[in-house]
């Protein structure tokens, strides 16, 4: 019988700057009463990798530009937050409506370049998203690994919207340890016939069943899955990104 | 402890015209060995659903128009199968380098109008979407009801692809019993500030958490949900086509 279960880590308390994610995943996962094993796989929250890392940016202390200015007069909106978002931004890929969809430095195409105003940690500082998830998610991988003794993977998520698809989701923006595709080209299906086109996109579907539990108000930014077998990985969370040159939507 | 457990449903056979697909899922169950219960959510891949309604078009019926020849002779394609995509066409998205991106007669956005090549039951058939995936979710719901008498909720899935993001991932085109979406605006943070703009598409995070375990080739195309607190409702999967005067990418 394959089965997967998702468990939502409890117990993790407000994150601070200079915090260990392993650390208090670790804690969690204890006062959740569930012991890390070989194979499980650990999705942590962008949330709580960012604040720990401190990648917080106080409003009072940005100077925006004339462009962040106009932008700002012209649909409304923070110039200052304006001008956070553009900081991270390396191409703007829409700005119609107020909407700012832009492409980030490491690659990302979303919304305010992933800046979140929401579940900081007081009104005047917005959360970036964290320099590096990979990194974020191998250092989480190895404190945990110290911590438990066993061998696990690690991803960090983030709430993305999506073209033509109303409601967010949950997606994998860094990983540790597995392989975020699933290629499936070469194998047969049930009649036999070559599965032509067919590669997953396991980490974003690992990421979307873990956003079923990490009910934000509720306060869970981490979730448990066990059962899930992964292929072992030591690459990045960017082979996620579609090629530029067969993305129709740039 | 809050907890989703996923299982494939197996023992589920080739499925043909004319099949009740409940029936199917229900045998599965039991060979699976599970017994289903109020609450419990079935995903359903829209394959067999298609099949067993007979949504089926042979190559050989099909007379393509001028611009389905045209389009074809351009990008090295079968007319016919232009053809028949472009008969659950309402409006082309784009359809430059080969990919046709369209909107389908209920609204959804994908690639060749969601016609598959692929596990269908011989090679010169091409197998098109449900005509009304709600109602398909609705009679597998109300046959799985009658024959476990367990009050549960049905999802039709299939696998779109995305633009910005690369591999596929299993989305939601059908409900019954469940709403899609959890709409979390106007509750708090845990900083006590609303999360303005949070609806998530939860019927997505379900298919997708479905997808982990529907490998095509190992013929799994029914995965049983149990633990997820969702929402009763009576309306249409729909709500998820994102409006289209609130997206940049129409």
């Amino acid at each position: 019988m394959a089965s997967v279960t998702l468990t939502a880590i409890e117990g993790i308390p407000m994150v601070k700057a200079g915090d260990d994610p392993a650390v208090l995943i670790a804690q969690g996962l204890k006062q959740t009463g569930l012991e890390l094993r070989d194979g499980d796989i650990v999705l942590v929250c962008q949330k709580i990798v960012s604040k720990a890392e401190g990648r917080m940016v106080h409003l009072g202390d940005v100077e925006p530009s004339a462009f962040a200015r106009n932008y700002a007069a012209r649909w409304g909106k923070d110039p200052r937050l304006v001008e956070i978002v553009l900081r991270q931004t390396s191409r703007i890929v829409r700005n119609d409506n107020g909407v700012m969809i832009v492409e980030t430095g490491p690659g990302w195409v979303c919304a305010n370049a992933g800046v979140d105003e929401s579940n900081t940690l007081d009104d005047d500082r917005a959360l970036l998203l964290p320099l590096d998830a990979d990194a974020s998610a191998a250092r989480i991988r190895s404190g945990l690994q110290r911590l438990t003794r066993a061998q696990v993977a690690v991803l960090v998520t983030d709430t993305f919207g999506r073209p033509w698809r109303d409601g967010l989701t949950e997606v994998c923006i860094g990983v540790a340890g597995i392989n975020p595709m699933l290629d499936l080209r070469g194998t047969t299906d049930l009649g036999g016939r070559e599965l032509h086109h067919t590669v997953v996109a396991v980490a974003d579907e690992l990421a979307a069943a873990g956003g079923l539990l990490m009910e934000k108000a509720a306060g869970i930014p981490a979730v448990h899955v066990r059962g899930y077998k992964f292929e072992p990985y030591e690459g990045s969370a960017k082979v996620l990104i579609r090629p530029p040159e067969a993305d129709l939507f740039r």
